[in-house]
């Protein structure tokens, strides 16, 4: 038998199977997590790139240090507010940010540790810890996201976590943001038992209604951040990090050393070079989110008006995601993928983030990849396919 | 405490710490494994970036497939012999084959399960199966490489690995070839007792001498054979791959995906659109052999007629490295780094290849990197610091 322990443990390709599914010819896709390639800033990034392989092309092709292109983990550190002495130590260049959470997972838990997380959880993230063999502890979460009342119940009751994953910024799949009241109660937590908190924000910088709530790692040292410039920039450059103390960081570039060595020198100098350029950000940030606020006003707009009797949605103020709820009492959404996908359209059946609860309701729509017309396409279809209560 | 058992087993970052001795002002380093900047292809990748960004922007900057860049995996399967039907499904584009080589461990070996290598071994490779708590079954090796028949006495006497790591081309660091009859022999192992071999080959393209031995893959289906664009383009793309049977692909797939999604789709263009150019990769080709044949004659030489009463030397056909042995009977390179840096000139103590073995009269001696002024002045370095036996 080939399969491993790991290999077992990590399961079912689901990620993968549904990335086929919206490769189909004909399909319109609210399914994958893409961004609007339109919004790709691809005169940048080739400005980027030939002057890295102009000006430095020993740098951009030798082989670098694991912890990454020193100038990026400067300019993270920056934008992070880390301190101006020494603040880049806490930055760990990773392969996206994908690569950062399995790093920080083998380098925090053994197989058998308890990880907290919100049911349902980013599909991801569930991979990576069942492949490092740790146990999964889900919490329920709602519209201000991971009930930390239950995650202290839990742990007065006996539970040791040693990490709690969030993405307290517009979440994947539920859209929520986690309060600022959950989370000073969430780092007091952390702090008095002793486990790290893993803030996954990929989406952070999408928001264009209202302001973040304080972020976890201005509340306690038992933050690890994660970040990413896959939807920022593009996501085939595959560039995240990790913003860890130095212990932690230490531990986790030793294993990342093993893993891949390091991220390619090409790719961190283009996107150092791509946000380092004057005004270039700040452009590029408004642009992405009026792109996605207009998307999802728009999807919002389509699904109330044709489908208001048969789902509820909340209008989000950032990120890429709508988490619908479907009123029929007996619906199953990992049942209705089929038919929809026979009708010319895709979505994420709940199942496919559930830790314990399979979500049978709910389904993950994304309005980022699609244009409006695309929209109201999939929306078409979806009348045809999602039951009435 | 924040060492998690998967950072104890990974254990000393003896890589990064030789790359950060070589990063110091002043030192001629033979030690590190980096390829001649002056080779690297800068206008042909500089090239192929910007027309990858041209032609196919959302290709090169949208998220792809876990298993690679189909072109790219078409082209590995053209390259290495693979039928025409298929042959690229058993193509894995990983992040360099360091990461193709962690993901086949941890996808093929339980922790605790055996893994047969030569002694001395590539520092990455231990590095990789140390992270993932293998047991390691070091063989002694010569100039023709493993000693099949100590595996073959270790397998009689009840030992089963599960698998056999070789660099049969040019090996890090012996710099031996393993022999035709050796490969033969191996294979039949494999082939009657189920192991896999996985022959990790990134300098089987740096021959200027003689002609390979038929490869391993051609004598068994129990092989997984690893290559690498680091040596041939540049390393500071990351692209290598995996070459393997269905099953072991689509388990080491799994475990890519929760590991970083996949390998950069920029660099896999950038890297498919420079070998595919007509004519480029033969001449290339031609320049790196001419280049490395004169740098390794060059150091040979020196090193026979300034310190032929201290070490000997054995005269390379291909590769980056030479293993040298000093003569001295109770010499210890590993105690002689410290007073080599302070000269100014590195090279690899054979301590750190050493899986039992601490090989103490041994060292590697990179001709790769400095060019013939570079690898005289390192000559004359070592004169003030090697032993007199």
């Amino acid at each position: 038998m080939v399969k491993s322990l790991a290999v077992e443990r990590a399961g079912s390709s689901a990620i993968r199977d549904l990335l086929e599914i919206t490769e189909r010819p004909g399909i319109v896709s609210l399914a994958g997590g893409l961004p609007n390639p339109a919004t790709f800033p691809t005169d940048a990034i080739a400005r980027a790139t030939a002057a890295a392989l102009a000006e430095d092309p020993v740098g951009a092709l030798q082989y670098g240090p694991t912890e990454g292109y020193r100038p990026l983990r400067r300019w993270v550190a920056a934008r992070t507010g880390l301190p101006d002495q020494g603040g880049e130590e806490q930055v760990l260049i990773t392969s996206g940010s994908q690569q950062a959470l399995e790093l920080l997972t083998r380098a925090l838990v053994d197989p058998g540790g308890l990880v907290a997380l919100a049911d349902p959880a980013y599909v991801g993230a569930l991979q990576a810890f069942r492949a490092a063999g740790v146990e999964l502890a889900p919490i329920p979460s709602d519209a201000d996201g991971l009930r930390v009342d239950v995650l202290a119940d839990h742990i007065a009751q006996g539970a040791r976590p040693r990490l709690v994953y969030v993405v307290a910024n517009f979440d994947n799949p539920s859209g929520s943001t986690l309060s600022a009241e959950r989370r000073i109660a969430l780092a007091q937590l952390a702090d008095r038992h002793g486990f790290w908190i893993v803030d996954d924000d990929p989406y952070g910088d999408l928001r264009w209604n209202g302001r973040a709530p304080v972020a976890l790692r201005d509340l306690t040292d038992r933050t690890i951040t994660l970040g990413s410039t896959s939807k920022v920039l593009a996501p085939g450059l595959r560039i995240g990090w990790a913003i860890a103390p130095a212990d932690v960081h230490r531990s986790m570039a030793i294993l990342k050393q093993s893993a891949d060595l390091h991220t390619s020198s090409l790719t961190q100098q283009v996107v150092h070079r791509t946000l380092a350029e004057p005004g270039f950000l700040d452009a590029h940030l408004a642009l992405l989110r009026r792109t996605y606020q207009h998307q999802a006003t728009h999807l919002v707009g389509a699904l109330r008006t044709r489908l208001g009797d048969r789902l509820t949605v909340a209008e989000p103020d950032g990120g890429m995601f709508l988490w619908a709820e479907l009123l029929a009492p007996d619906a199953d959404t990992a049942a209705l993928l089929r038919p929809a996908v026979e009708h010319g359209v895709a979505f994420v059946p709940g199942a496919a983030f559930g830790v314990e609860d399979l979500h049978p309701r709910c389904l993950r729509l994304s309005y980022a990849t699609a244009g409006t017309a695309g929209l109201d396409l999939a929306v078409d279809r979806l009348v045809g396919v999602l039951p009435k209560p």
